[in-house]
C-alpha cells in the first residue's frame, strides 16, 4: 500500500528546498514525536515546536524560519502543512474499489452507472440514477430515483441520496450523511401544522467533503446549493434553500436555518447556529458556539461563543447582568 | 405527475378569492422570481414583495393587502402560505409506492404486514412487527422486535426503531432517524458507571414528522412521549421520558434532557438546549440556540441567544462582563 | 423473559437492608407512581420523593433516610439509584443474539468471527475483520476491512466502524454510530482546500457505551482514544485525535474539536461545545451549553450556558452588555 520515495524526488516533485541528503527515502508520514527512520514527519503548528528537537524522522517538512532548529533533513517550504498534505497522499494512496456492482445490492435496470464504477454491498440504487466514472458507491448507501452522482465522487458507507438530488465529480461524502431529505416547511392552521411539500432538490458542487450524519435539506421550490470547494464536517444541519458558497469550510455541528446565503471562502466554526434568511459575505470568519442572528456584510471575524469559568463565577456574572437591567431601566 | 388545474376550480376548492380570470391553467409552483406561465406562486413573507412586480407566474396567491401590487391573476386569503401548502400538494402528490414486500426484504414470518403496505429493498422487519394499512417502510429501514407503525405512515430511508416502539398514523420519518435507543442511564459505582437498563419505550403520535438524523430515547421505566402533531426538524436528540406536547415544533439540532416535559403548541428554536426534569407550559416560544435551564410557566418569548457581533468587540464584552463581576464583589 | 425473585434474596445478593417481608416477590421494575403489586420501585431523586407514600409497588429501593415515608417494604442501602440498576439487570435480563451469520449478511471470507459471536441480517463484515467471543453485530451494521470488535461487545443496528477501528470488550454501539470517518482537515492552498489524509483510526477501550448517530473521527497520524468506561449519549461529536480519559461522561450533542484531551472521570453537559488543542484535567464537571475555548487545569465545576429570560427582557440585557463596552472605552 505504501510506497518508498527518496527525499530528492519529494523535494523535486512539491517544488520543497531541501537540506540535507536527497538519498533517504520515506515510506510513510508520522508526528514528530511518533516517527522513526523511515518517518517523514512536519511542522506547520509552533504549539508543537518542542516535539522537534527530538524527533527520529528521517526528514521534516518546515517553514523557513524552523528549519534552524530541524536535527535531521528538513524540506523548507512557506507552507508546510499543504506540502505535508500532499506527500501523504502520495505515500498513502486512497484504495479504489473494484468496478462493478456486488451481486447483494439491489440496482434498478434504468440505472446509468459507468462501468468504471463501482457499488458496493447492499447498497440500492433505484429507477434513473446516474454514477459517473469510476464512482464508488460504497456499502449500505441508498441512492434515490433519479440522482446524480459525478465522476470520481466515492459515498463511503450508509450514504443516503434522496430523489434527484444531484452530487458533483471528485466529493467524498461520509456514513450516515443524508443530502435531500424534506426542508422543515409547514404552513399553521389554527393551532395545527400543514405541510408544505419540499419540491426542490439540492445541487452540490465539485470537490465537496461532506461528513458522517450531516443533513442537507432539499428545496422547498428552488433548490439548496452547496457550491464548488465546499468542506462540511460532522454532524453539520443545513436547512432548505440555503446557498454555501464555494470553497467555505464549516466544523461540526453547526445548524444553518432556510433561505441564507453563505458566502464564499467563509470559515464557520463548530457548534454556530445561523438564523434563516440572511445573507454572510465572503471571506467572513464565525468563531466556535456563536449565534449569528442578522446578516453580515463586510468581511471579517465575528464572535459570540461565551467562555466558560468556574460556576460560580458564571452564576454571579448572570446575576449582574440582569441586575444591569434593573438598574437602568 | 403533475396535474393542471385551473384557478377558477383552486379558487372554489380552497375558499380563495379570484381576482382575475378562473380560466388559466397552472400546473406546479414556483417561487416569484423563477415562475413561468403555468406557474402558481405566493407570497406569504413581506421580505420576498419585491419579486411581486416583475413575477411571469400565471396567478400568485397572496393576502388582501398586498392583491393591490400583483400583476398576474390573484388569489386571495388571509393566510396565503397555507393555501399554497395546499395547491402545492395537489400539484405535486406524493408518489406512493408499490405494495409488498421487496424480495431482498427481510422479513419475520410472524410480522403482521397489511397487504396495502410496503417494504422497501434491504429493509429488515423482525419478529412481532405490527405495519398498518399503506405504511411504507423504505429502503434500508429496520424495524425492530414488536415495533407498531400505523396507517399511512412513512418510514423514508434507513430509518431504525428499535424494538416495542409505537408509532402512529400518517407520521413521517426521515432517513436516519433512530426512535427508540437506550436513555443515558448511568449509575456511579465509586468512580465507574453502572448502566440502568433502559426499558419503557417510545411512543409517537399521529400526524408527527421527524426529521433526518434526529434520535429520541425510549423510556428508562415509563415511555418517552411525542404526542399527534409534533414536528421536528433534523438532528434533534430527545431523551429518555421526555413528552412533547400536541402541535409543537421544533426546529434542528435542538436537545432535550430526559424527564423533561414540553407543552403544547411551543415552538422551539434552532439549536437550543433544554435540560432535564423541567416542565415547559403551552404555548412558549424559545428562540434560536438559547438554553432553558429552569420550568417555564407561562406562554410567551423566551431567549438567552447571544448575537454576533466582530471578535474584537466580542471580546471587550466578555472582559467587561468579568470585571463587572470583580467590581461588584 | 422476566424472572421472579424474593425480596430477601435480593437483599443478599446486592447487600441491603431489608426493613419488612423477605418473602414477598417482584418480577419487573416501575416507577413509584406507575407501580403495581409485584412491581419493585426505587426513590433516588428528592424531586420524586411525593410519589413514595402512595406507592402500591411491593418493594421500594431507598436510601435510609427516606425509609421512614416509605408504605411498603424497604430495601435500604447508600445508593438506591446503583442498587436499583444491578436489580433492574437481574429482572429485564438482555436478549441474547443467536450465534452465526444471518443469511442475508455479507461476510468476507477473511473475517475471523468467534462462533459464539452473531452477526445479523444486512449486516456488512469486510475483509479481515475480527469479531470476539459473543460479539453482536446487529440488522445493517457496516464493519470496514481490519476493524475488531472485543467479547461481547454489541452494535445494535445499523452502525458503522470504518477500517482498522477497534473497539473493545462489553461496549454498546448505538444506532447510526459511525466510528472513524475521516477528520476535518485541509491545508489552505490560497483560497482552496487540499485534503490531508486521515490515516490514523480510532481506538475504543472496554465498557464503553455510545450513542444514536455520536460520531468519532479517526485520527490525522496518530489516534483518536476513547478510554476505559467513558460514556457518550447521542449526536455527540469527537474529533481527529481527541482522548478521551476512562470513566468520563458526555451527554448530548457535545461537540469535541481535534487534538483535546479530557481527563478521567469528567462529566460533560449536553450541548457543549470544546475547542481544539485543549487539555482538561481529571474530574472536571462543565454545565450544559457552555463553550470551552481554553484549557482547564484544575478539577471543579465549569459554566458558561446562558439561561433564558424573557425575550424582551433577554434584548435589553444584550443592549446593556454592548452599551458597557461603548461607555468604559
Amino acid at each position: 500500500m505504501q510506497e518508498e520515495i527518496s527525499l530528492g524526488e519529494l523535494a523535486v516533485r512539491f517544488g520543497l528546498t531541501l537540506r540535507g541528503s536527497p538519498e533517504h527515502k520515506v515510506s510513510h508520514v508520522a508526528t514528530l514525536s511518533q516517527a522513526t527512520p523511515g518517518s517523514l514527519s512536519f511542522l506547520a503548528n509552533s504549539r508543537y515546536r518542542k516535539g522537534l528537537k527530538d524527533t527520529r524522522a528521517s526528514a521534516v517538512v518546515v517553514s523557513a524560519a524552523e528549519a534552524e532548529g530541524c536535527p535531521v533533513v528538513a524540506l523548507i517550504t512557506p507552507n508546510p502543512y499543504l506540502a505535508y498534505a500532499r506527500i501523504a497522499s502520495l505515500l498513502h494512496p486512497q484504495m479504489r474499489a473494484t468496478p462493478g456492482n456486488h451481486p447483494s445490492a439491489v440496482v434498478a435496470r434504468s440505472a446509468r452507472i459507468h462501468s468504471s464504477a463501482s457499488v458496493g454491498p447492499l447498497a440500492v440504487i433505484e429507477e434513473e440514477v446516474e454514477l459517473g466514472e469510476r464512482v464508488e458507491v460504497g456499502p449500505g448507501c441508498i441512492v434515490q430515483r433519479g440522482a446524480r452522482v459525478g465522476a470520481d465522487t466515492r459515498l463511503i458507507a450508509r450514504v443516503n441520496l434522496y430523489a434527484g438530488v444531484s452530487v458533483g465529480q471528485r466529493c467524498i461524502l461520509h456514513a450516515g450523511a443524508v443530502i435531500g431529505a424534506d426542508g422543515f416547511g409547514f404552513a399553521s392552521d389554527r393551532g395545527t401544522w400543514v405541510k408544505v411539500p419540499q419540491i426542490g432538490s439540492v445541487r452540490i458542487g465539485d470537490d465537496v467533503e461532506i461528513g458522517a450524519n450531516t443533513t442537507i435539506d432539499r428545496g422547498a421550490i428552488d433548490d439548496t446549493v452547496v457550491e464548488n470547494g465546499v468542506k462540511l464536517d460532522n454532524q453539520i444541519q443545513v436547512g432548505h434553500n440555503v446557498t454555501i458558497g464555494a470553497h467555505t469550510a464549516i466544523a461540526g455541528c453547526v445548524g444553518i436555518s432556510g433561505s441564507t446565503t453563505i458566502g464564499r471562502r467563509c470559515m464557520i466554526g463548530g457548534g454556530v447556529g445561523i438564523a434563516g434568511h440572511l445573507t454572510i459575505a465572503d471571506d467572513v470568519v464565525v468563531t466556535g458556539c456563536s449565534l449569528v442572528s442578522a446578516s453580515i456584510k463586510h468581511p471579517g471575524s465575528y464572535s459570540s461563543g461565551m467562555p466558560t469559568v468556574e460556576t460560580r463565577m458564571w452564576r454571579r456574572m448572570v446575576a449582574h447582568l440582569r441586575r444591569l437591567d434593573r438598574k437602568e431601566r
